[in-house]
């Protein structure tokens, strides 16, 4: 096994990003076995221009990483190992059309970035977007390692694999951590010995679609923790566990008392294994009928101007850190990106979820759907791990999505609007008269029409 | 081939009916070919005995057929080649409680007897009746083939394959019919010769689980008539056309302008085939959002007084028929069970859609869950046609139902009251909060506590 | 329904034919409900020219059919309702080394044209020229209906889907006829009161592959007949019963003892539904390890040489048949061809085995594999039964057989040459060393090139 | 992560073992990290005494480990953690009829022991044990690892779960690491940098049944080795590579030349991963025709007369490790038991290939189907990765075999003498004829009486 990988040419498609890029930054600042060169490639040039500065002020000593802005697509991918994307598909105008719009026929959306009425008019501007970018890769780099970060995930990285099926790309998400998190914590409790553990010190089984993951097996040192953790869910289910499974710098907008969870472990026997925020979502209105119900339940909608100012504040600190009047903060974000690059450039194997299309990985989702699941990184390979059949309950609310979400892959690539509407459609959240339906989807598209000129009547 | 099969043994439990039992009477009398005896069972056994006698009026000439009240199932079924079920699971008080409990938590239904909270409730008391039944067919005669009307149809006869595997049990319902009158109608209107066509010279391609059932093929003298559909899908869509599908002598309660149909194909492009007030219970509340939106799609929600008020007539119809006052009507029912019975009894094979266990029917839902589909009639013999598979948007809609109705068999068999509220809140009706469901489940439990001993805390 | 149907054209490819054609036109002769034209297209234009002419005799004084040869496929196809495929693919030298050559390595084979070297290597030539026809006839007559007779009939039809999916095609073979009449024998002898049973009044389920099929259910009159058969083929299975099941003027070469085929039954409790002679060559050596096994066995291998007698034979008559020295014999053919043109043409339903791509007829059978099996015809249309899903032994010995047909029709489809030796190698009759292998197939490819420039190395 | 696991109580059965346990015993001595009590039980308890005194001697300075003879099953099982199982089914007496009985029909097996009519006889008497073993592990140490060494293992491992589904078993066998060993001989060749290259380095994608395995994908470094692979087997493919894969003490019948595994991959395109004495014996008789056959493609068919041999001189040499006349060779077996154990006692996890029932490994093979794939071992857990779908032309050869183990394995649980019939003819080996087959059958059957008294006529 070598030691250190410091010839790596990493792509970074979204490359202006104050979120996630920043993230990657601190954390491939902090790890001294990679190296290389990152291209950061935005349609805000000037984003990516500002980050190309903070990124090289990292490391002005080591010279480990060279950050560089650049202009075109061709360009950033010319080379790479390793393409990341993470985009903003559109702005947050379009996505407080996505978020807020449906709120005027009664559909309350805590994110509304993956399923729901938003999340299908995100798909549809998000996956042509994709077109450019799956084609691009085929053409330049077809060998590279290909990470999404982009929302709604599922549809990515299906579209990517559509577009270019010979495509070595996965998707990425922080959500099963929350949860494995608040195992962490319930252990913690359990030992009383102030023992503190950490979530990847417990192993889990994970099965699902991004955002709508599950657990159905998890241990620590060897043994069950499943039993610990019914009791835990009983424990909790009216209180709830505030604060527990989000980042410790997450705004009160991200945070649940995960008892949307508990509810769930206690009713389907399995650990729902994402935000309540995003678990809500794919079922019926059960939590999310009102405002008011999801606030009884522990968690909040997300108001889209809330992430408007986010945005503003964190421009303010990119042109700080780009003056040097701040200094880059280099702690350890969570993600586990990194991690992933270094077992792939040989660094030493590890087995953790991501997104990919199902091979066998749940033999009773479709075959070649985009299933989340445990994966085994070793260098420069991913295998995935069988996971298992899903529990027939949690199969039945999982089938109508993975359904949509192959609809709406086909339906994209064919331009189909009135396929996209069916998939609109027939999502669960959508508890309104056809009437209705019809005038929102017509209302959707009208307000963030700039981006959807690839559909077709 | 035989021309007469004078010796059949048919067994009607529920068979104190006034509604199906009369049907069969009436064809009985009217099918020269078919003779023997009609054992009738009915936990009322006056009304059996009232049946016996109106049904021995029939046949005081020729003595083809000799009826029967018996007291106990096992008599009754004793030496039967048929066996007919067609009960009310309870009375009109617990359909009172099914029907318009949901309707103070928002929740509207057309019928309320096949899914939705009403369908449900109605199966976790019918079930446990199919248990006693289906043991005594294995005991006493388990050869007999077995004719099932109850609803909810697909887990009666789910459940009755569950308890006893060996059955020879199908479903029957005359929903699909409706729509093939709408397609005869249609021809009617088109080739405008004044010519009659009727339905049973259509052929349709039937596949999907009981009311809610779809055509995606059908032809007219091998001529394939889909393209007209579309026409006049597109032509009536507004308007729609107030009637049709119905038998003559319909309520108007039981009547709907086709709207629902014609929207669900020009959304999905195959036709649903059966009537809109059942079509709407199996969706998210497209067409049912208010008793309102329901009107609007033409059709109405039929209220249980309305059934209360139906079962008083014909009771005292029955008291005059018994009495001699009235004669019986020996008109056709437009039901299809004495054909089916001739074809089994080997007086000429035919093909229909009947309610089975999927074994290669329509390879896109599970094995083993009942489906309604084409099935060739031949001399005690039933043999499914493939239907095909389910385009990808019904199959989408369909598979929640499937599942739930896999959940339910499951949870009877177990008593597992905690599997059945999962069912009762998975199904796509039930847009409320998760608190209101728990409170509807228990109020509908405990308004129709008489019939659920059997399911345990 | 429709009485007659007297504007119907048929194209018929290998319209020189003087077995199949002279059936066909026997019964076509024979049929007052159907007429028009038939256009008979032949690489010999001659034989067709004959044909032409003998055809037209038959109907001098009712005109029902026209005859006429042509010299194009396109003409032939031009226009037609009904395509007919029944060829000679090549000439009888080809026939000989199929059949004979791998006798120099110990394989004997009965038939030579299905499986095995001969089987493989006739489809080698075969599959081409069907790339030709297919082609045409999805630019000539898409919407034409198309049987084929041409052997090995898997094959073909899977190739006829392969090149043109929209086809209407399906495959026609005797050999499960031959089943049913040894079970309406078996039936005449147990009733013993001189009834004389038609093997078309026993109803049977049919499942597998052309040539190896099986019959697991077999009725008559309502009642199960295996039970009987057990019996039967106990009785008989060291005698046989001569004769049996082939056509009343059947060669010695073409006839079995049905030994092989009551033997198969005793083992694995299904009715092997061909004659011995096919039956014997899916296997591994079981019955045909030399020629002395298979006499044992009560078959015999059929010689090429006796094959060429034939043609000659056959050649003469057809010179006389056209100078009118001759009588044409109006006798049925016991083919269902012009019954099946009868129900497609709108003049009733029924019931028969053909070959057909697998949509679910056989679940644990490959989806889109040909398989052969019930199927009602009705008026354009044919629909599949379910047969259900074979018994294990039956299916691990089918199976290798339907995998090497994917991949044959895969190879041809790519003129794959390494692949189609793979297939040749894979066939469980191939019980010779690899060298061995390697050279036979060399040997065969050399004699019969002239047929073989499609495959490229 | 743990440094130690030094309480572990492993079971093995067949502990009077000279080979296997020999080996565990070496391996267990070299690593220090593992310690506890290994209770050895043998219907042979005299050679259990034996290794009890072996082992102990190996630790009598450390302590680390207690070897223990015991009596009965029960006790032997009691505590147990870990349970081995490498026992020899009855004695080389019925070896002898299992190899050499066929011998005289022309069947020449190179093993004997996995597959054709010596691998079926003996999994006829080995499967009676193991129901033993099995229902004894359910009772004592339902939650132990249970190892399987014994072969035929495919069949083991499958009737371990056919009589106790909850137990937490897989089979492990050394010879895909053969097949590594080539490609890591292969490496070396090519660096030319002297480089020695493990097997342990090289990452292969491993898919298949036990003896029958295949590597479809193989990297070393991260790079994709196939292409260099393809160019060895062409370069080897007629000199081939005598004794490599082979462990070094390897006596000349368990070597062999590769000549079987450069030739499928040559015909394949996927390496064949298991010496080509296995592979040999799951082929029609393309490498077996004759003892000449094999030696030409370089391996040889093992006597049992040199097994007796072996056992004769294993047996001198426990009886002078006991007396300490020599001493113990402390030498890594090459074997992966200890490091297995090691992983599932929390000590560091790592993935390689065992035989396990198929939960969605290789989706184109039967759900349920033991299967030899990569499987992740880590603390108290095994979690199978997804192979992928098998090329078809390996799953055509594949297919039957693993048929054949289910019904055998059905065969065996329900005492079915004529099912064990159909699974030894069905084998691809038996191209004998068919009565041939069964007086071989019986002859077998009587040379081995004393094992197979489960078997009901």
């Amino acid at each position: 096994m070598k030691n250190t990988a410091l010839d790596l040419n990493i792509c970074y498609i979204g490359g202006g990003s104050r979120a996630w890029a920043w993230d990657l930054m601190a954390d491939l600042a902090l790890e001294p076995a990679l190296g290389g060169t990152v291209a950061l490639y935005d349609i805000d040039y000037e984003a990516a221009r500002q980050n190309e500065t903070i990124g090289n002020k990292l490391h002005e000593t080591d010279k480990r990483w060279r950050y560089c802005a650049v202009r075109t697509l061709d360009e950033a991918l010319n080379g790479a190992n390793i393409v990341i994307i993470s985009i903003l598909p559109g702005t947050l105008d379009e996505m407080e059309s996505d978020v807020h719009a449906p709120e005027e026929y009664g559909i309350y959306q805590a994110v509304g970035d993956t399923v729901g009425p938003g999340g299908t008019l995100r798909a549809m501007r998000t996956l042509p977007m994709y077109d450019v970018i799956a084609r691009a890769i085929g053409r330049v780099c077809p060998a590279a390692w290909v990470i999404n970060y982009t929302n709604p995930m599922t549809l990515c990285v299906s579209y990517l694999y559509k577009v270019f099926p010979g495509i070595k790309a996965f998707g990425c998400c922080h959500e099963v951590f929350g949860t494995q998190r608040v195992m962490a914590y319930m252990l913690g409790e359990s030992l009383g010995d102030g023992r503190k553990v950490d979530r990847t010190e417990i192993e889990t089984n994970v099965m699902g679609i991004n955002h709508f993951t599950w657990i159905d097996k998890a241990s620590y040192r060897g043994e069950d923790i499943m039993p610990l953790y019914a009791r835990f869910c009983e424990k909790y289910k009216d209180s709830g566990v505030p604060g527990l499974g989000a980042r410790a710098n997450s705004a009160e907008y991200f945070r649940c008392d995960n008892r949307v969870k508990f509810d769930l472990f206690l009713r389907f026997g399995a650990a729902a294994a994402a935000g309540d925020r995003h678990l809500a979502e794919f079922l019926p209105p059960w939590y999310l009928k009102t405002p008011e119900t999801a606030r009884r339940w522990g968690f909040r909608l997300t108001p889209v101007r809330y992430r408007r100012e986010q945005y503003r504040q964190r421009a303010e600190k990119s042109a700080k850190l780009v003056r040097g009047e701040i200094e880059f903060e280099r702690t350890p974000s969570g993600e586990e990106g990194v991690r992933q690059i270094k077992a792939l450039a040989g660094l030493g194997d590890f087995v953790t979820n991501v997104n990919l299309p199902n091979a066998g990985q749940i033999p009773n989702l479709p075959a070649g759907a985009v299933v989340e699941s445990n994966v085994c990184f070793s260098h420069n390979n991913i295998r995935p791990l069988v996971a298992g059949e899903m529990p027939r309950p949690i199969q039945a609310l999982t089938l109508p999505h993975v359904l949509n979400q192959q609809m709406l892959t086909e339906a994209a690539a064919n331009h189909d609007l009135s396929a996209a509407f069916t998939v609109f459609l027939n999502d669960p959240m959508m508890s309104i008269a056809m009437d209705d339906a019809k005038t929102l989807f017509a209302e959707m598209m009208r307000r963030t029409d700039r981006y959807l000129s690839w559909w077709k009547q």
